[in-house]
């Protein structure tokens, strides 16, 4: 059974990734890189995440048919966060639902869903008339007025007469920004793909595109292999920097991952990755520098500079990628050394350059990533939030995988949900948040980011939860799950430690929020947006979070836009359009980079920011 | 003594070439390129060749002294023919002898005398400040601001980070078409050379030029080793289509001699190669192919198409040529399979595609190549008028070297002249212009290209002359050099074979330009000017180029202008300036090419070409 995989597609994105069967609609969902909220926690009671499914997947569970009207389970609406897949389905995301609505989403793929105006490629079937004596244009000139191009890549001009001479003059040429790049014998139009990635620090995300429609053929991810230089930039900088032979190791590592990931892709479309010509790539400015395979040393030391602001095109070759050899990589271009490519894709994605009023783009990684537009004015910052919500450096911290604790709830007792519904493992990122958010609203964890110690309890604080207090290396910690109910039979902890760690990721985030909106003169409460990108919405509740102090508190849930993998969308964009890429390289030029660790205000500001909000009047509800 | 050089630069061409001692001014100026006119032969008789000798070279010998006036005497004139060179000399040819006019000349050499305005390459010296938390721009902007350039050249960009450390911010960019493409820490502003090479079916010359100044460093020429191949461009080419591994042989070995001159030029300028950054290349079509590497075959067959008609621009790793790697090869724009950059060269040094008036531009070769302008319209062809003028397939041709017989004169007997002034070793092409102009003078030679036979030759002819024409092999055949005064001790004879081979070759020519002509609506003597172009011009005489109807007949001698080796001048100017490539591509694209074995009247044209012009009564005299 484990090997029985269903098909799943969710439209409007257009976007298919294969998954187990059983799988719950939210986890495909997650893994395909499509952003829905689970305002409960993924508890089945809000009924936020309904979702209209095409097929028969089983029935409605008992939690659907409560949370979910007649009409609507009549229409096949199911809950993404309840509902198992079984089959091969189609997941059509409601409207409502969307992110950043269809439009947006329809031309973030590129305006290209039928044929994008300015494809960086395409593929033109053309019969030529054979040299005569009374046509004797050269046989690049003859391949020019045939495709309407400009000109021939030098490669191809080297084997141009045997090449239209043993196809008789009729075949498919490759046209990239007016430039024949190939010529292949016989009509094979449909061999023009592009590919699109994202690549993270932790993730790689890839997509197979045809560029003719902009139709996504195929989806593919994975670990970022390079996590065995460290978990975080600074350390893969570090290594890379010990020279050329360590940066051709550490470049190599990814780019296996994403030649593998290629292969599969194309074994998916079934098509060969001879086919595929332009690759776009979005990732943080470390990321792209180490999947480029340049130098970045630079990166590593104060003023923290990247090779190029630019995005770069690079031939196949250089890179070491396994496409078509005469085809092209795009990396996007970056913003500063540690606001990179994944931020210019997320404003372009978000449409933040052009919004009236003032709006904001926080992507959560283990590098947080902040743009903020006001009047008209880009600009953008970064800070080293660490790998907390990734799950590292928590001494019970995972990734979101199966049999993380994504969720809790404090009632009586601890109530919480993870990944799968197996027995507990460790503590993911929204189940960090969740349990440090109910710990402060049930007074157990102090605004500095102290256990209560038991003497100073609320009275009204149930026995359960008072006894999960524990004293643990000298310092108090908190139990939130039994050795009895975990996979290990050891008891999950949050510890004082783990509690410091999560206040240094939030102060370090929120710290630079503050200190952005300082910059522009605004105030929190000013904005009219907040784009919240990445993966980190996937699961997170955006109350515990603005109680946290990790997402700005004085806004209203309907301010806040959970954007997605808008890396991944801003690279597709590019793999499908140059105008896109014109916009991505303007977006870059127009934004402000501003250094957090050189701004005389941010020790104080961070200092202030380790601060957990004060306890309101709803903590107590 | 063999080993005792002479450095002679002749000015206003500012070429420069070292010769042995005791080499004549002639000799120097053919081997330098540099077109003087010689209408005596080369006797000293007519004065046309003085020119201003700088330095002491011994004193005027009895030819030069009967010949050139005081006042010229005491001004430094000498006769490039009779004077001979000792000592390192600066040679100046006066505005009279130049063939397009000192003004033309320079803006030939690209009007880069001072600095182009628009040169392939510049470096630049930049100091740029260190990256600082305020100042974090990009590796690659702080070099492109430093520098005023758009872009950086992927294989900087992998090493900028180093190189700007290493160099502590300081160093020399060079710039390509607003492209950096190499960064050299410290000042070397110097370092930034050109070449220019006219790749000859026969010959190879080339020149190496500060781009700053448009001056010429150093200058080489040798013979084309692909004659291994054979001597024409059909042969070469027939080779090269036997596969990959033969084209990759033929390329191979043309460039060993160029990459063998490269480094003599450098040796000679005190440079290293890799200062070389530019290097631009003119030549006929298939020499330019085989110099790219391209792929000839279709050149070799019905209808004859070159790979590309514009201008390549390649990688030098591409091509497999010696200068910096991180510089550029241009290969000139061809009109046709026939017609080269060569062609277009002339075209444009002799400013043909601006003449108001009908103006003809003849190329003797192998391939003898025309271009005809009427009425602001350019026409080019090519006639294969094969080797004869290069001394192949003459039974006692050879080329112009020491020992040629390159002018002959029929008095009471023979009268020649040899380069060198050595015993005859053999026929040059212009000693056989000369040889067939006089024998048809005489009338021993009739007008069908027959020998007239002992009872019908003129009365008046002198008994020596008489008795030189013999039977040989059958035939009829003149004897020019009797056994005892050759240096094989064998006599030298041209056969009925070998006057059936130049009115071939003669034939050719006259009929390309013949329908050229009629094509345009004009007759011979509507035009204004005719320039010969290639070596060619060096020796030949006038008067007897068209005697036997090569050179059109019913013009005067003031029509003519030997214009040197403009496919050399052409390519320097593309060395040394982009306008100058953008005009010999505008050429390439303006000129209408047509092939003349497709034109119903070349048979005809041609059975007409090969009598020579009929005896007229200036032949008499």
């Amino acid at each position: 059974m484990e090997h029985e995989k269903a098909r799943v597609q969710f439209q409007p994105y257009g976007r298919t990734v294969r998954v187990p069967a059983g799988t719950t609609v939210r986890e495909a969902a997650s893994l395909a890189g499509i952003p829905l909220e689970y305002p409960c926690g993924g508890q089945g009671t809000c009924g936020k995440c309904r979702v209209k499914v095409s097929d028969s997947n089983g029935k409605p569970g008992p939690a659907e048919a409560a949370a979910l009207s007649e009409a609507d389970l009549r229409a096949g609406f199911r809950l993404a966060c309840q509902s198992r897949l079984s089959n091969n389905t189609i997941i059509e995301i409601p409207e409502s639902a969307l992110p950043l609505g269809k439009n947006q989403i329809l031309a973030g793929r590129s305006a290209a869903a039928t044929a994008a105006p300015d494809p960086p490629i395409r593929a033109a079937f053309v019969e030529m008339a054979q040299p005569t004596m009374t046509d004797d244009r050269s046989d690049a000139e003859r391949l020019l007025d045939a495709v309407q191009a400009e000109s021939i890549a030098t490669a191809l001009l080297f084997e141009l007469p045997s090449v239209l001479r043993d196809s008789g003059f009729r075949g498919t040429a490759v046209v990239a920004s007016g430039c024949v790049v190939d010529f292949v014998g016989g009509s094979s139009e449909t061999a023009c793909l592009a590919a699109a990635f994202d690549i993270g620090t932790t993730t790689l995300v890839g997509e197979l595109l045809d560029v003719r429609t902009g139709a996504v053929r195929a989806f593919a991810s994975r670990m970022n292999p390079q996590i065995t230089y460290g978990d975080d930039v600074l350390s893969r900088i570090s290594h890379a920097a010990r020279g050329p032979e360590a940066l051709r190791e550490i470049h190599s590592t990814v780019l296996a991952a994403i030649n593998e990931m290629l292969a599969e892709m194309a074994a998916q479309a079934e098509i060969e990755t001879s086919s595929i010509y332009e690759v776009a790539v979005s990732g943080n400015t470390t990321m792209e520098h180490l999947f480029a395979g340049l130098n970045p040393s630079a990166l590593g030391m104060v003023p923290f500079v990247p090779v190029s602001r630019r995005g770069l095109t690079l031939e196949p070759s250089r890179v070491g990628i396994a496409i078509n050899p005469r085809g092209c990589v795009y990396v996007l271009p970056v913003i500063g050394g540690f606001v990179g490519g994944d931020t210019v894709a997320g404003i372009a994605v978000t449409g933040l350059e052009e919004a009236d009023r003032p709006c904001l783009l926080i992507d959560i990684g283990t590098n947080g990533e902040l743009a903020l537009v006001h009047h008209g004015k880009l600009t953008a910052t970064s800070c080293a939030a660490g790998p907390a919500f990734e799950g590292a450096r928590i001494s019970c911290g995972m990734r979101a995988a199966a049999g993380a604790v994504e969720g809790i709830v404090l009632k009586d007792d601890v109530e919480l949900t993870t990944i799968g519904g197996d027995a507990p493992v460790g503590l993911c990122g929204s189940g960090l948040i969740d349990l440090a958010a109910e710990l402060l609203r049930t007074g157990m964890l102090l605004s500095q980011g102290l256990f209560a110690t038991p003497d100073t309890l609320p009275e009204t604080l149930s026995p359960a939860l008072r006894s999960r207090l524990i004293d643990h290396d000298g310092a108090l910690a908190f139990v939130f799950a039994h050795a009895d109910e975990t996979q290990s039979g050891h008891p999950l902890v949050l510890t004082q430690r783990d509690v410091r760690e999560l206040q240094l990721a939030t102060g370090a985030i929120r710290s630079g929020i503050a200190l952005l909106l300082k910059r522009a003169g605004l105030a929190a409460n000013q904005l009219h947006r907040v784009y919240v990108a990445g993966g980190f919405g996937n699961y997170v509740r955006l109350s515990n979070a603005q109680r946290i102090g990790l997402l700005p508190g004085d806004l209203g849930e309907d301010q806040f836009r959970f954007a997605g993998n808008t890396s991944l969308e801003g690279a597709r964009a590019s793999a499908l359009s140059l105008g896109a890429r014109a916009r991505a390289e303007a977006i870059s030029r127009a934004t402000r980079h501003f250094d957090l660790s050189s701004d005389p205000e941010f020790q104080t500001e961070f200092a202030m920011a380790m601060f957990f909000p004060e306890a309101t009047d709803e903590d107590a509800s």
